[in-house]
């Protein structure tokens, strides 16, 4: 933690271990801003609560907070803590409430979609939840995909009102940071996602990296090996658009064209740079203790609590309330 | 705080000195369930950011629960504490938000119409947030207004719903407990409020309580001291008969009715009685240091936190979040 760098803030649902589309829709962007920037990640498992799913679990808190050592997050850079351990996330929460007017949350984009036909009042709050989230630790940058650029765009205008009507710039405007990282295409040809069954996991044994890509449609069009095929009808190209550099994507579309590479050949190449670069996760992983995991995780929570606790103060401060003794 | 006995808890928002309509409406039922419960009464300050009114001030919270004291609050008994201190009732707020219809909330009576034209997410959750209030205690008796039943309704249905979930009687089911009070007729004959300036003061001087009731309209129908007057006509008549004993109302009665007594003497004696309750009321408020009274609080607080914090650790065990360490 070091308040003298911008700082970023962003969470994820606890969802087990995690996919290659994790790793290049969020967590890469994650490791890349740290170098410049004091980073929180925490594990959003109050939002888990929202879903339908299951209740988030140690087992699945666990994995995906490996998976980000895996994939290079710091913690000696970083602060990482568990949302279900920060009352005072709840506790600003709580009071934001009070004064967000409930048409700024029904007017969420995505609320009445998402929802299904009897929505909570906390799936409703979710988007005043991300604000608290945000603001209990004066977050000025916060990594969002587009689908969740009103959702930023609410904690802004909680946080202006807020210092508007308290006459102190207690929180600075959170500025939404755009990946511009397209959705991983999964193994049929859909978004990768884990409740889809289509997805390649971070750790995923290399053995069980080939096999899932042998498995893979190609485009429908390349029925024999010396069938020329179009990389831009085939799913496997699709991978091959995030993961392979495009010097060698030139060679290999040029292969597919003229029929000059078989798919297996282009899927071997394909497999070799997903398990290089699954190589140095695999390993950071396979050296973490879950001794050390839970340990990281209570250190930086502490760490949270006590940076959270100070917004308190000065949001009860602000808002008149008595002070501790 | 004695577990053996039933829990009450009850909350009372922060509007300063208190007047004989908190006396008689809340304050003499708060006293007298004391003596057999383990009750636990608190400074509603984040209830009071919904409305739209003034933040509450340390000088509110100080002047209401010297109130408290003077009526006969007992602090070696009873567990005082403030609201805005209790990250807990946040936290258990946002963990039973997730899980708590939307519909549930919106049919709430009087929402609506209680509501501005703007009402805020806090204003619509406000009756999550006494279910969270009363379960973060395990709260068996909510003494409560008869327009306040369906609030404590939604409190049982969050918690019958939380206990079925998770297979575990960990909530007892909340009962109202409706005080037979009336609502005290303020110096005009409509209802005392402070908002009204119509209200007697609990620690009002004896000279002012005196000059207010001199002041005070009659049965209108009474003009000259010879008239006979009516007292189901008579706004003073409203105080008599829940502040003067009943047989003392019959012979004040009978003279209103037979212009044997002026409305001088009816108001004298009524006067007299109220300032005799307020003696020991005085008295007691006297003998208290502000030191003292801050300190009682932040007892009970932490008396309250430690509780409270105790039923948090409960029911994240049963959502299964990761435990502390
Ligand atoms: S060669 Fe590659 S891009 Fe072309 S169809 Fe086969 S798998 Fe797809
Ligand atoms: S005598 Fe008492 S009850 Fe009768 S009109 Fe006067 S004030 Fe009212």
């Amino acid at each position: 933690m070091n308040p003298a760098l911008p700082c970023v803030i962003s969470g994820m649902r606890p969802t087990g271990a995690l996919h290659l589309g994790h790793f290049h829709g969020v967590l890469k962007t994650w490791v890349a801003l740290q170098a410049e920037h004091d980073c929180r990640f925490f594990v959003a498992d109050w939002h888990a609560l929202t879903g339908a799913s299951a209740l988030p679990h140690d087992e699945a808190v666990y994995e995906m907070v490996v998976d980000w050592l895996a994939a290079g997050i710091d913690p000696e850079r970083t602060t990482l803590f568990l949302q279900s351990r920060m009352p005072e996330h709840a506790e600003l929460f709580t009071l934001l409430a009070m004064h967000t007017p409930l048409a700024w949350l029904e007017r969420v984009p995505g609320f009445r979609e998402k929802a299904d036909q009897h929505p909570t009042y906390g799936l409703l709050g979710y988007p005043l939840l991300q604000a608290a989230d945000i603001l209990a630790h004066k977050g000025e940058w916060v990594p969002v995909g587009q689908d969740q650029a009103a959702h930023l765009e609410l904690a802004r205008e909680v946080a202006r009102r807020f210092n508007h009507r308290s006459g102190r710039q207690l929180f600075p405007m959170p500025q939404a940071r755009f990946s511009d990282a397209p959705r991983l295409t999964g193994l049929d040809g859909q978004k990768m996602s884990k409740s889809a069954g289509n997805a390649i996991g971070m750790r995923e044994s290399p053995a069980s990296v080939h096999a899932k890509l042998r498995a893979m449609p190609t485009d429908p069009q390349r029925v024999h090996r010396h069938d020329a095929g179009e990389p831009e009808r085939c799913p496997v190209w699709a991978l091959h658009a995030v993961i392979t550099p495009s010097d060698d994507r030139a060679d290999l579309a040029a292969g597919c064209r003229t029929a000059g590479i078989g798919c297996l050949d282009c899927k071997g190449a394909l497999a070799d740079r997903i398990v290089a670069q699954q190589a140095p996760w695999r390993e950071r992983a396979a050296a973490l203790e879950p001794k050390q995991v839970h340990w990281l995780m209570e250190v930086g929570t502490e760490r949270a609590r006590a940076y959270a606790r100070k917004t308190l103060r000065e949001v009860r401060e602000v808002l008149s309330f008595q002070a501790e003794a």
